[in-house]
């Protein structure tokens, strides 16, 4: 399970979008008092550019729900599509009992702005703060500032997975650009 | 810009994730009293499968914040990327000054629980009600429940479109399964 950590450079929170908005499959990872954990999320989506806002569903089924809860922080992580196994473990392991960096051999780094770790092995990771959790009782829906942006100078476009349900994934493909269709102001 | 219009089925409200939750580009429609919108939009997340909730931003510099503030409806369209171009010129046109459906050549269909139109060249159109007006007054944060989802047959899978900003996109790629890797009540 061992793979190679991944060298990452500051990156403008405002310009998180372009890694966010496609909808790849992100790693969250939080801790609180000791604790610490990681879960596999797709329901998420950009809600401003600045400040930088991020905004999530999170099942308080999930061990994570309540670190976050409490801790009010988190990391959104990046994974690639290499790391396509490791994610689905995750996702498929409880929090509850077991450490899920030392059970998938991922290697937790200090974040500069959050007391939650980042993941080594991702191409990129946000440090994010609770930003709105006035719908975090009604709809487990919690709305992040993004503190702090970690990303991979190389590959520029790296293959990401974006979920479909029933154990299936779609690989991110080619990118095409439409800037000549674009208003200057658009862009 | 005249392209095909697509034949469509009742599809289960509670499994549109599978074409949601990858996170394509999707169009917005909607009506009030009289006018109509399109808005192309890459902000939005499933929240739940049943009620089956779809969260969404909506800038209000755009046309379609009023009128679906004011009637509470939407269809939310999954256009393949052989519709890019018309895509980009949607997000780049107001809806101020143009109807965008003749503008650009598309087919408004009527809705079965709506008054918003479906739009006729797009694979899927998920109707929807405004299900928590929580958040938009401070985020342009809607919560949708869809009410009554529409699904093209074939292809299975077709290509979507991912904004990455910039005026760059991704176009989906291929399909992987991990079922194997899942818990049987995980799927």
């Amino acid at each position: 399970m061992s793979r190679r950590t991944v060298s990452k450079v500051d990156f403008p929170v405002s310009k998180i979008r372009r890694f966010l908005e496609p909808g790849p499959v992100v790693l969250l990872s939080s801790a609180w008092r000791g604790e610490r954990d990681i879960m596999t999320m797709g329901w998420h989506m950009v809600v401003e550019f600045t400040p930088s806002l991020v905004a999530c569903v999170i099942s308080e089924a999930n061990r994570t729900f309540e670190l976050v809860r409490k801790s009010r922080e988190c990391v959104i992580n990046i994974p690639t599509a290499d790391m396509l196994d490791t994610v689905v473990r995750i996702g498929n392991t409880s929090g509850r009992d077991t450490d899920k960096f030392e059970a998938f051999s991922l290697t937790p780094l200090p974040a500069t702005r959050v007391r939650a770790p980042l993941i080594a092995e991702c191409f990129a990771s946000f440090e994010c703060r609770l930003h709105d959790a006035s719908l975090v009782k009604k709809r487990n829906l919690f709305v992040w500032e993004v503190v702090k942006a970690h990303v991979a100078k190389r590959p520029a476009l790296p293959e990401t997975v974006h979920y479909r349900g029933d154990g299936r994934f779609m690989i991110s493909g080619a990118e095409v650009s439409r800037r000549r269709l674009f208003r200057p102001g658009m862009l």
